[in-house]
């Protein structure tokens, strides 16, 4: 009796699927089975979609945002934009969710990840050189580190905040407040969130 | 102030990746972040895999397993295979775990899914018609009913069970043993596991 397995094609694509973040190897055999399940159309026009992006976009050299061939960055485009604020993101798709508060009329830099030694993502691996460049040409007065509060979201404002603070004294360095969430009961929260919560108490 | 989006080819990429199972808004960001940040190489192979299954694998026309173009279902070839006992499963992913326990030699017969009325998946989306035309042909004595054990396998479970019993009143009808899974304790498992286990519970 022969054995049984995949054949090559499926194989192949079940292998490049697993490489997907959050995709393990069961959800990657279930896309694989949805995709040949469908006629072809889709699976071209995914294929599509990913070699356009992959041959159109790239992260903007200033900024680090999504930029688009012939376009250009539209963030850096914007003339509008407050110059002398920056927030500082971990990734292009963290701007999106902060223009929706419309609370903000500032530039962004996106480092493209945080520090992860676990995972082997150090500073050199981050888009800081960039960004420290952005600030010492001239006219940012503001940085929000607008990472995440997770422990390598701490690690990565820590580390920004102690390397900008030793080469620019004027600047102001800030960070997201943290505490409760909206809508969010106390008996829900954590007792980090409930320290933060209290730690970063304001006076009303 | 212009509004800031994703470039469009970006935004066509979330919005196929979105439609994959298992893959949600954040999901789908979260990997179109992944695929831009990698070279091209990467995209441009996974297209590659993709766009090569889908002209390639098709369902067999027999038993719905993969089949490749030009080489033909695997498992229908095999004229090792007891003919006589078909396991029907829902997916052709299913078919391998099945196979790894040796303990199987018959053929396989996948559904292609399972009856969720939620989902709009109704009898007749499935491949239940080449199911009993394999049986009316002849030599099948027994038909394992191989599907899960959630509410959605139970029913097609129950379904298919009725309409076979029905067309081929010879026919053995068997379904997969439920009850308590290797290595767990009585404490681990639920209510429904235990009764189950109980119910089917085997002389020593």
């Amino acid at each position: 009796m022969a054995k049984i397995d995949f054949p090559e094609e499926v194989k192949l694509l079940i292998a490049h699927l697993k490489r997907l973040p959050g995709v393990g190897p069961k959800s990657a055999e279930r896309i694989a089975v949805w995709l040949i399940g469908k006629d072809g159309d889709f699976s071209n026009d995914l294929a599509k979609a990913m070699m356009l992006s992959a041959e159109m976009i790239q992260a903007c050299e200033v900024c680090g945002f999504f930029e688009s061939s012939g376009i250009g960055c539209r963030l850096c485009a914007d003339t509008q934009r407050d110059a002398a604020v920056i927030c500082v993101v971990e990734q292009p798709t963290d701007v999106l969710p902060l223009e929706r508060t419309g609370a903000f009329k500032g530039g962004y830099h996106c480092l493209g990840g945080r520090i992860a030694p676990l995972d082997d993502i150090t500073p050199e691996d981050l888009r800081i050189a960039s960004l420290v460049e952005r600030i010492a040409d001239g006219c940012v007065s503001e940085v929000i580190l607008g990472v995440g509060s997770d422990v390598e979201g701490e690690a990565t404002a820590n580390y920004l905040s102690d390397l900008l603070a030793g080469k620019f004294p004027d600047l102001e360095i800030t960070r997201l407040a943290q505490g409760l969430p909206a809508g969010g009961g106390l008996d829900n929260a954590d007792e980090l969130t409930l320290y933060r919560a209290l730690d970063g108490r304001r006076r009303l």
